[in-house]
């Protein structure tokens, strides 16, 4: 298995409590870190969560509200003092890299790394793309400017039956070949099918950030067929109007995208600071979707396991 | 006694580590309170210390490196979000009042309380005088502009005797005069000595902050007699050279400066993230000044208390 891991850091929503820390998360691709959204302490919850400041490579930014971007100068700064090299890339919206580029030019000048920006639309589009992955925005709908992320791992490469390719005399050379699906010829012309010396890949799995917004057939369909889904729950029930007067989600709308969507899993976040017991939005989600779950800071998720 | 405490929310240098957070504390005075300093996550410890938001009136910020200011805007988006009125000051550099007046214009417009900003320069100077207190800027030595600030309270009044009241048959309107040290007259011309009628008011304690400074003669003039000094102690005595290179103090620096100011008691804070034990730093100043303590987060001292 090739390591997907989702960290989330920050699951709450715009007060902070003690419970929960603003919007936060990363994605460990490969060892390679990706971080969705840096609410204020995201560099605190990554030293409690273990994850490595110099294998940061890139965030994503959600929307230009507080409690997704505070935590970028701090963080930034640390990473600076911490002597990370090489580069990290923020992907944001134009204004937010204007208040990033501003703060830390002025509270950071030194910086051993190589700050980039990749300035960001409301339209979906390709904004990373790795040998590992793809990373595509989905049009939230939300108060400002506000996307998701719908993070695709690329095709798998085939499992080898190390037996099989002895009894054929397969060469070493070809391995990749035939992990990639490719039939072997030997010298002889015969045709050896990729199937007998090969088993299925992986599962290539894909997964969806989408916070905040409030219901949207238009996320429905970004997230189609998504094996995960996390998806903000800001409200329970009760405060419906409250939701979608604030362009927010309750849970059971959450459930209600990834039923439509067909996705395998869901995650909720972006609690209310209303809730003391989030179990009131799961029990409320689970109606609809029953394959759903909490998130809660220093969760790691295996994204691999979605079943 | 009236109350006059202070409130550790964070006590570590520029690296935050899990065991300290970047610099921040709150003195109570009389239930009005002000904070010096604001790393990241001011606001998060504020809420575990049970320190009211709607309380806090001024904010003191003594110079502009992250670890100091961090926190700033997203306590002041919360205070907006929890409803605060009223007002709240920033006593802070121009070049901080630009950036948080840029930033806070931009995350958060809608802002129920009124936001000011005092502009402080390098020289002492008197930045704030209440019925209780007075505070002063004190220069300190460090790579960037750094004020340190001195909290003295006013003096207080006697306390009446009031056994020594009624035989006398002072009226109740004399009382405030008494307290602030009047003599009484009778309405026969009989002159009671204001000491036969009430006894000392308590001590006006005074506080003073010194972070972030290397070891400096001028320190000790500026905080000569305070009842209490906090003093940064970044790093111990193997790394007195590295303390001077950066503008930073040692923890025996700063109990020299304790010591020959002729202080009563010497909080230590403002830790490099190297020492995984704050004790040696402690163990180094008692050394030169037995009365020293280490401050850690959650920590509350009443400053009445010197003794």
């Amino acid at each position: 298995m090739t390591r997907f891991d989702l960290n989330i850091l920050g699951c709450g929503s715009a007060t902070s409590t003690l419970r929960h820390m603003p919007s936060c998360q990363v994605l460990n691709v490969r060892d390679n870190l990706l971080m969705i959204d840096c609410g204020e302490g995201a560099q605190l919850e990554m030293r409690r969560m273990r994850l490595k400041f110099s294998r940061l490579t890139h965030i994503f930014i959600s929307h230009l509200h507080g409690d997704h971007v505070f935590g970028l100068p701090g963080l930034l700064s640390t990473l600076a003092l911490q002597g990370k090299t090489g580069s990290l890339t923020i992907h944001i919206f134009k204004d937010g890299a204007d208040y990033v580029q501003r703060t830390i030019d002025f509270f950071c000048r030194e910086r051993p790394y190589d700050l980039q920006f990749n300035i960001i639309g409301t339209q979906p589009a390709l904004i990373y793309d790795d040998d590992s992955i793809a990373v595509k925005t989905i049009a939230l709908k939300h108060r400002v400017p506000c996307v998701g992320f719908l993070v695709a791992e690329k095709p798998k490469l085939r499992h080898i039956d190390p037996e099989a390719v002895a009894a054929h005399g397969v060469p070493q050379h070809f391995m990749h070949s035939l992990r990639q699906g490719l039939d072997y010829v030997a010298p002889d012309g015969t045709v050896v099918p990729n199937a007998k010396l090969t088993s299925a890949a992986d599962r290539a799995i894909s997964y969806a950030y989408c916070s905040d917004t409030m219901y949207s057939p238009r996320v429905i369909e970004a997230v189609k067929g998504a094996d995960w889904l996390y998806h903000e729950a800001t409200y329970g029930d009760e405060c419906a109007v409250q939701a979608r007067k604030r362009f927010h989600s309750t849970a059971r709308e959450a459930a209600t995208v990834a039923q439509e969507a067909g996705v395998r899993r869901l995650v909720l976040g972006h609690f209310s600071n209303r809730y003391t017991d989030d179990t009131v939005l799961l029990d409320q989600a689970r109606e609809v979707f029953p394959n759903t779950i909490l998130a809660h800071e220093g969760l790691t998720l295996d994204l691999n396991r979605v079943d």
